[in-house]
């Protein structure tokens, strides 16, 4: 890992290059050391770590994506205060739990998706039962590397637990759970039913992040507070923005079907309050998530421009 | 949870009345600490936890079993001086990870059984997509306990830790993976690779228990060591008795098939040592795990009495 370097380069970029030179420079760091945190992929029956398994979670944490929640919590670390660098054990803990939720949530059994970033999903580059082990594996992974990695010892209890916690059946879990008893109602659902699905489903683990980027900042309860807000602002927006992406999107730059979530018949936010609807109830909370950050001055830049970019992504 | 009084009276039971009445309260003790834990079954949209979650993660958990890892963990931290009452939370962790890998290895896509404790499986009681989610939720919530229950919180950091290895891609997932891929091998292994096998898939969980209650109890190295000693004997007797039961049990009283094994042409220890030969090999590292208490005195009689008993279990 070659991180040592991050901090500077990344305060200057954010500053000088904007934007989407930071989230480059950014997500290549957290991809090396995700490669790093990962079991080597060694044959034979000697391999600590068969090589099936290894393969497979590489195949699915190493296969692209946007990197989001890891950039999230190396741009709160950042806003507090902290070096960005102490951050990427925890980073590299939350993309390891989104992963994993999405080889499960691929699987026949759930939503039975072929694809997934442009390649074929888990159980159709592996099989089935290599699926649901690599789940399980990144899954425990993510917190034997916060336990393992995260620094001092009572900021990586603290990330365990906030993990845990968005990630658990009381989140994460439970609006998986909550979507696919939707999907299968016949009844219609309202919006605030939505978007507790929705805060449990994606945003408990967008929320994470901003939670845990504090933590390992040692960050003071208005900052706390101020991130936390953001984060829930920003969670649901990028809900918004997924499901018009769905109703909208590019096929090929999504890199998975669109328009499954209508004939699914699941409940959406096109669905509740149209297209125009919808993009203002997105813009208007990318401008909440930026207004909560007041508290924390200009190392905030890269989170206020990161809401209102997530507005506009097309991926 | 009624805890409290546990502490007194256990080590009264274990020194008067014998390890069956011991282990009998143990049990209790634990399950009315993981019906504590669980999520509560509401019904409705509001419901934090979507019921079916909440009702197939409380089947699974609170559907009987031995509760072994959790009685090794309170043994383990009693072995060392402390309040056995301490090591509860951990002790619930550890039977929420058995849970959840039993509920995935059960799945129609891994070894496809019917039937668990006596009762249909998590999958068959509800259906796959539950069953997936309720592992999932067991697994993340093993974690949450430890970090927001177990004192001091440096204990807690390296329960986490010991945990996340003993189950993760290295450990249980691992074992998981190459059984299930030695199950599909035309080639017949060696007795080095089913132990290589069976020290992560059984194993590594049975060690884990024991390494925990030595951390909460803040065990010198001595100590802990005894104890990981006992733990990685115990385990693999364990296995071969289990081995054992799969040829010679009895299908009502174990609440499982019979046989399986051999019809899946699994590496069994049976198949490499004879009925016989796995006997005397069981018995020998019973021996050898009691020979390893010597550094704990007569605190360690519960571990002691309990690793000639799994000698003896038909279930």
């Amino acid at each position: 890992m070659t991180t040592g370097t991050m901090t500077s380069s990344a305060t200057r970029v954010i500053g000088s290059w904007g934007l989407d030179e930071y989230l480059d420079r950014a997500r290549r760091v957290v991809e090396e050391a995700l490669a790093a945190f990962l079991p080597n992929v060694e044959e034979g029956p000697e391999a600590v770590c068969p090589s099936r398994l290894a393969r497979a979670m590489r195949y699915s944490l190493l296969g692209g994506g946007k990197r989001l929640r890891p950039v999230l919590c190396l741009m709160a670390a950042e806003a507090c205060g902290a070096d960005p660098s102490a951050a990427i054990p925890a980073a590299c803990a939350l993309e390891m739990i989104h992963t994993y939720s999405l080889i499960h949530d691929d699987l026949p059994a759930m939503d039975d998706d072929d694809l997934r970033r442009g390649r074929p999903t888990c159980h159709k580059a592996f099989d089935e039962a290599t699926a649901i082990l690599a789940g399980d594996g990144l899954l425990t992974l993510a917190f034997e590397v916060i336990a393992r990695e995260v620094q001092p010892p009572l900021a990586a209890l603290r990330c365990v637990r906030i993990l845990a916690e968005a990630a658990g059946p009381l989140g994460m879990v439970a609006g998986q759970m909550a979507d696919l008893e939707a999907e299968g109602s016949t009844e219609d659902g309202t919006l605030a039913e939505l978007e507790a699905i929705h805060r449990r489903k994606t945003g408990a683990l967008l929320r994470a992040p901003l939670q845990m980027g504090a933590a390992i900042a040692g960050a003071d309860d208005d900052r706390a507070e101020a991130l936390d807000h953001y984060g829930k602002a920003v969670g649901l927006a990028f809900q918004i923005v997924d499901d018009l992406l769905d109703v909208q999107g590019d096929e090929a730059k999504l890199g998975k079907r669109v328009g499954k979530d209508s004939e699914l018949g699941k409940w959406t936010y096109p669905r509740f309050l149209g297209v125009d609807g919808s993009r203002r109830r997105a813009r208007q909370l990318a401008e909440e998530a930026v207004g909560a950050l007041a508290p924390l001055g200009d190392r905030a830049d890269g989170l206020r421009g990161l809401a209102l970019a997530l507005l506009e992504r097309d991926r």
